[in-house]
C-alpha cells in the first residue's frame, strides 16, 4: 500500500563501509533479521536518539558506547525491540556487542547495538550470538540492499538512497543511507532506525553538527501516528576512506545539503510506507509567529484522527482542519486571519469558505495520492513543513493484528 | 456498538424546566433536530465552553448572552455545527435567538444558541425559523427524552440521567441532564453538548462554581479521539422552583457531589457511545508528581493509536502502554519505578514484566468490555482517572463516511 514508493534498485557502496546480513529467526524464520556494519579504524560516527523517557536497552548501550568515541561496528536486529526488558535486556544488548567485538577483534564498547520490533520480549540471544561468525565472514561493500531488507519490520518496501557531492578541487564524496519504520512514527530527534554513511573524512564534532542540522527538516518533520518509539535512532558515519572535509571547507555546505536531502528522502519514504497509508500529505504552515508555532500547528493537524480519516476518504472536510488548528496549543489565535488551500485550490480565506470555492475542486485534490494542505495563520513569518499519512482501515488491521 | 449503554427509560422532570422538540430537516428529514428549553424568570444559568481557538458562532453568541445574566431559554440544533461560517454564521445564530425571543416574549440576549453537527456549512435558517411557533406551543416538563434524542448526531444511544438530593431540613432537589457526543471528543473545559437542570434556587455565581468543580472529573476527564470540538458546551440551570441553596448551606456538598456524579455519568456515556467503540477503558494513573502530571500521562496513553488498536484487538501489548507513558511530556521519568496492571492483573513492576505475569491473564482482562489500565509512576502522590474508548475499523468507517 506504500504511496509512490518502490524499493531502491541500487544503493551506492561507500568506500570503507561493509555490511553483512544473517537470519536468526528472531520473530520468525524465513528472512534475514540481523545486519552488521563494519567501519575502518579512522571512521567518525554521530548519532541522535529517541527522546522517549523509556529508551530501550540498545539505545542506552549505544549512547554509552558512542560517547566513548571509538565506534567501529553497528549491529542491528529486527523482529524484537529489546525494549521494556529491564536489566536483562541491557545484558542482552551488551552480549551482542561483546560477541561482535570478539569476532571482529574489537572491544565491546566499539560496537553500537540497535533493535526494532516487538516491545517487552527478551531477545532470542543464543540464536543471535550464533550468527556473528557468519556475519564477520560475509562483510561486503555492496550489501546495502540486503541490509535495508534485513532491518524491516512492518515496512512493506525496503528504504534507501544515495547522493554524490562534488566538494570542490575535483573531489567527490558519496553518501548512502538506509532506514526502516512504518508505525509508531513521530520521531523526536530521530526516526525508528536510519543509517547514513559517507566516505568523507570528517571530525566527529563536525559530523555530529551536520547530522543534527539535517534532522529538523527530515526525520523530525514526519509523523505517521504520533507515537514516538522507544528505539528511534539515526546514525551518521564517515568512513574516512575519502577526502577530508570540515566545516571550514567550501564543500561543507554541499555536504550538509546532500545529507539533509538524503535524510529527507529516507524520512519521507517512511511516511510513504506508513502503516496502512493510502496518501502522502505535505502540511505546509506559514504565517505563524515563529517556526516552533508553525510546527505545533502542523503536527496538531497531522495527528488529528478526524483529519486523517477525511484524507483516507478523500473528503475535503476543511472544517476538521480548521477545528484541529484551533485546538493547537498556541495562544491568541484569530480565526479571522486563517487561510487554507489544498494544492492550488484556495478554500478558506479570513476564516471563512471563499465564495469561489467549489467542493468538487477540493475533492479532486484529495483524490490524489499526494497533495499539500497549506495553512496560513496570518500572524507572522514563521513556517514549517512536515509530512504525514492518512488513517485507514489497514492501519487498524495492522496494529490490531501485529502480534498475532 | 455502544459499550454497556442503553438509552434512559425515563429522565425526571425538573419543576420549572420545559422542553420542546421539532423537525427542521437540518441535515436530512425524518427526525427531530431542534430542541428548546425554557426556564422561569428567577432561573440561574452557568456554562463552560470549548477552549478551541476557533469556537463556533453559537458558542460566541452564547458566551456573550450568558454574560448579560438574564438567560431564559436555550435553543439547540443537531445536524449542523454552524462552525467555520464566519460573520454569516454569527448572524444565523443571532437570528435563531431573535426568533425564539419573539415567540417567547423575551429579548434575544435572553436566549442561548447551541449547534452540533457538520462544520463549515451555513444553517438552513428558513427551515429552522419556521419551527419556533411549534416549539413555543409544545413546551412540556416531561419532554426530556425527546430532547435527548433531538440533539444526537453520530450518537447511537440517547444520553441522560437524573439525581435526587436530600439537602437537609426535609427538603429535596432534583437534577436531570442530557448530553450528546460520540466523536471529536477531547473536551477542554466542556463536552460537545450537555445540559443539566436542577429545581433548586441558586445564585448564579454559586451555580457557576459548582459547575466548574464538577467538570474536572467528568467532562474534562474523557477522550474518544483527542479532537477538541469547536462547539463544546456544558450548561447548568437552576430553575428556582425549588428550595434555596447556597455554598453556606449544609446541603451544598451533597448538591455538588450529585452534580459531579450526574456529569460523570453523562461524560462516561459519551465514551461508551464513542464512535466505533467496542471497549470502555478507565485509565487510572497514580504515583505522579502531581495531578496535572497524572492527567498528562493518562491522556497521552488514551490518545495513542497503538494502545487504542491493541485495546480493540484485546491484545495485552503492555509495551505500547509503556512506550506511550515514556513519550508523555513530563520531565525526568524513570522507567525503573513504573508499574502497570490490567484490573487485578499486575503486569509490570519496576519497569519490567513480573515473573508471575502470564499473558493469558492479561488477555482475559482485555477481552472484557470494560476494564482499568492502572499505571503507577512511583514518583509522588499525584493521581488522575480518565475514561476512553478503543480505535476500531468502525471509527475509521464512521469518519471516512460521515459526510456522505
Amino acid at each position: 500500500m506504500a504511496v509512490n514508493l518502490t524499493a531502491p534498485e541500487r544503493i551506492e557502496p561507500v568506500p570503507g563501509a561493509r555490511w553483512a546480513v544473517a537470519e536468526a529467526a528472531i520473530k520468525k524464520p524465513g528472512r534475514n533479521d540481523m545486519a552488521l556494519l563494519v567501519l575502518p579504524e579512522q571512521a567518525a560516527v554521530a548519532g541522535v536518539f529517541t527522546q522517549n523517557a523509556f529508551a530501550a536497552a540498545p539505545v542506552r548501550v549505544a549512547q554509552a558506547h558512542l560517547a566513548a568515541g571509538r565506534v567501529r561496528a553497528l549491529v542491528v536486529n529486527s523482529g524484537n525491540a529489546n525494549a521494556g526488558t529491564g536489566r536483562g535486556g541491557l545484558a542482552d544488548a551488551d552480549a551482542c556487542c561483546a560477541q561482535a567485538a570478539a569476532v571482529l577483534g574489537l572491544d565491546a564498547e566499539q560496537v553500537l547495538p540497535f533493535s526494532t520490533g516487538v516491545i517487552g520480549q527478551r531477545l532470542p540471544l543464543e540464536r543471535m550470538l550464533a550468527q556473528f561468525d557468519t556475519l564477520g565472514q560475509t562483510l561486503a561493500e555492496d550489501a546495502w540492499l540486503d541490509a535495508a531488507q534485513a532491518i524491516m519490520t512492518t515496512d512493506t518496501v525496503a528504504k534507501g538512497g544515495s547522493r554524490a557531492v562534488d566538494i570542490g578541487n575535483g573531489e567527490r564524496i558519496v553518501l548512502s543511507g538506509i532506514a526502516k519504520g512504518s508505525g509508531m512514527i513521530r520521531p523526536d530527534m530521530a526516526t525508528m532506525l536510519a543509517f547514513i554513511v559517507t566516505d568523507a573524512t570528517i571530525d566527529p564534532p563536525d559530523l555530529d553538527a551536520a547530522l543534527r542540522a539535517a534532522m529538523t527538516n527530515s526525520f523530525n518533520a514526519i509523523s505517521v501516528d504520533g507515537d514516538t518509539s522507544t528505539n528511534d535512532a539515526c546514525i551518521a558515519c564517515a568512513t574516512g576512506a575519502g577526502p577530508v572535509l570540515s566545516t571550514a571547507d567550501q564543500g561543507w555546505a554541499g555536504f550538509v545539503a546532500a545529507l539533509t536531502d538524503l535524510a529527507r528522502e529516507l524520512a519521507q519514504s517512511i511516511v510513504r510506507d506508513g502503516e496502512g497509508a493510502t496518501r502522502f500529505i505535505t502540511l505546509a504552515v506559514t504565517g505563524a509567529a515563529d517556526a516552533a508555532e508553525a510546527r505545533e500547528v502542523a503536527f496538531t493537524v497531522a495527528h488529528s484522527p478526524l483529519v486523517k480519516t477525511a484524507c483516507f476518504a478523500g473528503d475535503p472536510n476543511w472544517g476538521r482542519i480548521l477545528a484541529a488548528i484551533g485546538r493547537a496549543p498556541v495562544p491568541g489565535f484569530s480565526i479571522d486571519r486563517v487561510s487554507i488551500a489544498l494544492d492550488q485550490v484556495a478554500i478558506v480565506a479570513e476564516g471563512e469558505p471563499r465564495d469561489d470555492y467549489r467542493e468538487a475542486d477540493g475533492a479532486a485534490v484529495m483524490a490524489r495520492a499526494e497533495y499539500t494542505i497549506a495553512i496560513d495563520l496570518g500572524r507572522g513569518a514563521g513556517e514549517a513543513t512536515i509530512w504525514t499519512s492518512d488513517l485507514s482501515y489497514e492501519y487498524v488491521r495492522i496494529n490490531a493484528e501485529y502480534r498475532s
